[in-house]
């Protein structure tokens, strides 16, 4: 029995490649410290249960296809609030940030499209961009430059006939980049001029390090047709089990089109949606406690980095990942190593080996992506097991 | 700025069509008996609040992509109760019935081929097709025949180099069909024979009104790589609104691929796989009581239908739909003129035209399907405006 060519072209998601051998490690006994995986462990903010908890009406129906408006109504008075508007019909209601993507892509990609990526980037676009047929054509950077890609030569050197489209992760996962304000512009400038889509995936937006006010490509309302933002509940209020996120743009052709996907799929879970409308009126002192507490996790992470010889990291800037370049021949081996023959006191350490982020074959064998999730004392011990997991590693 | 050839192949929902046309009657006052939505009256189970009023984890994580136990275990026990099992590992959680639709569509069909599909047959098939670069052919059926399908010339008469699959929709949607065992066997005897998959779409499952017992394409174990079945929730506990499915087959190398799209959305709503797992503890009792209603609703259809002249209308075994073909001289202008020229006390009916549920051009024309999602005495009004509606029309 055949499948279709385009699903055979994906791949399952590196970031399981290694579960079996933790299930294998954790049988001996060994204790796992997790840096590999994007799931927050701050809670939940409680209006989210209790408007659950209030919802009663007799019959969970559909809710209409672009959205609830008490939901919509909600994501709009955020904008206002970061000085960006958006009508109420240039907001289309998804199933997580995930949802959204895919319906971009499927309304903007066609057969041998390409869209650019600045790799090393999320690994979930594979898929999304395969299965429409086309393809991602990775934009270069590397660790030292601290995965620099805002650059006109570097992103105008990769534009070709059958590019529709430039990703920006902004803030970037995996590599907690955050564009400047001049960068962004130079971004949208790019694709208004290249008459290409731009798409911002800020699922991580509140998560900025440096005081910086929070930045969203559609504040440039001069690029209505080309910018696409693509936002979530997941990140921003640690709430990723709501599947629930967004498409906004100002593009009423593009709204049109994808009105063909809302419809298609009926619609999206009613009480995620009511229980995420009352998320937004979670005032500033949450993200601001969020924020210090991220912030206090990367300056660790990175006072631990650098204090092994070897490593190249920049300090990021944003979200809660970094990629780091280390001094080992292969970071899926080192890995591997870490859970079969590693231990301290009974402790071992788990991270994101770096070549699925990428999409030219090859590059980023001796990189990894740490999501900084843990608490303070656990991510102090799963940095020292790297550190000492290096050492011992190299003295093999 | 383009947009991807399939989306522009697409087209909006055709329920959605008089939506307009609705608004302004109600603006003037009219009042209309909805007899074109699908969306039930029938009371969700409190089990379903009741789980989502208990949940108490202060995290709202990612749900593991192939779905949560607690789910995946009750379903399992579900169709165990029908005699007929699937391992864990063979049931994935979708949102709803319609991603797990789209998945395996995704997975099977490529750019060029075909799946067969019985017309009159539920629109959105159109958009979920379309996306994968793939076409329905459709398998002709008429109204004098009761929309039978289960034919093996019929079915064979369309096969070609292109086919892949055949879907059963059972019952049926829009026409109430339902296959009889014998039926079943031929289908997927059909698909065998000829290496196609077989999905049975049976969100309908439950609403049968002959005392058969309740079917499923899972039965036929000897058919392990064809058959595929779509299920949900939405009609079987009236919970559309929770958006959670499942797709089950005994094919596990289609498993492998669609776990790859199901690791690029990440997870199902964690809460509504929760609730949702709580709902199949409903008993038989609620299942009868849902049954007696509905086909309480369709013998009022029938009645009705049967004393209008020049009605043709076979009865259907199950679903709560039905397909008729009407005395006028196009379904669509027919229900222009009920919204914009008609009214009986104030009062007006919607229903379904025929011709979207056609993939054949010109078909359908003068067919309608109603859903009879209301209670009894709206359901008799509005089967009354439809009779008084037919005459004036025709009288015009």
């Amino acid at each position: 029995m055949k499948f279709s060519s385009k699903v055979e072209k994906c791949g399952l998601s590196p970031m399981r490649k290694f579960h079996p051998f933790a299930v294998a490690a954790e049988q001996k006994g060994k204790k796992i410290y997790h840096l590999n995986i994007g799931q927050p462990d701050i809670e939940t903010p409680k209006a989210f249960f209790e408007a659950v908890k209030h919802f009663d009406l007799p019959v969970l129906e559909y809710a209409p296809s672009p959205g609830m408006p008490v939901l919509i109504d909600a994501i709009q008075k955020y904008y206002d609030k970061l000085n960006i508007h958006f009508e109420k019909d240039e907001i289309l209601i998804t199933v997580g940030g995930s949802e959204a993507l895919q319906i971009v892509l499927q309304c903007i990609l066609d057969d041998g499209d390409e869209i650019l990526i600045p790799e090393p980037f999320y690994p979930n676009y594979n898929t999304m961009v395969n299965t429409c047929g086309a393809k991602i054509h990775p934009v270069p950077t590397t660790p030292e430059e601290g995965y620099h890609y805002a650059d006109r030569a570097k992103i105008e050197a990769e534009i070709n006939e059958h590019t529709r489209a430039i990703m920006c992760t902004n803030p970037g996962n995996p590599t907690g980049c955050v564009l400047t304000p001049e960068e962004m512009r130079l971004m949208v400038d790019i694709a208004k001029e290249h008459e290409l889509y731009i798409i911002g995936d800020e699922a991580y937006r509140e998560f900025v390090y440096a005081g910086e006010p929070l930045q969203s490509l559609g504040e440039f309302t001069d690029a209505a047709d080309n910018v696409i933002v693509i936002d979530t509940v997941s990140k921003r209020f640690s709430a990723c089990g709501a599947r629930i996120g967004c498409i906004l743009t100002r593009n009423h052709a593009l709204l049109a089109q994808a009105m063909k996907y809302c419809q298609a799929r009926l619609s999206v879970a009613t009480l995620d949606q009511v229980a995420s409308a009352a998320l937004y009126d979670v005032g500033p002192a949450y993200f601001a406690a969020v924020r210090e507490e991220y912030k206090r996790r990367r300056d660790t992470v990175m006072r631990k980095l650098e204090a092994i010889p070897g490593v190249i990291c920049k300090c990021p800037k944003g979200a809660f990942y970094l990629m780091a370049a280390l001094p080992v021949d292969d970071a899926d081996r080192f890995q591997q190593w870490l859970l079969e023959e590693f231990d301290d006191n009974g402790d071992t350490v788990m991270f994101a080996p770096g070549e699925p982020f990428y999409g030219t074959p090859g590059k980023g064998k001796n990189e990894i992506r740490i999501a900084y999730v843990l608490k303070q004392e656990d991510l102090e011990r799963a940095m020292d097991l790297l550190a000492l997991g290096i050492e011992a590693y190299n003295k093999r």
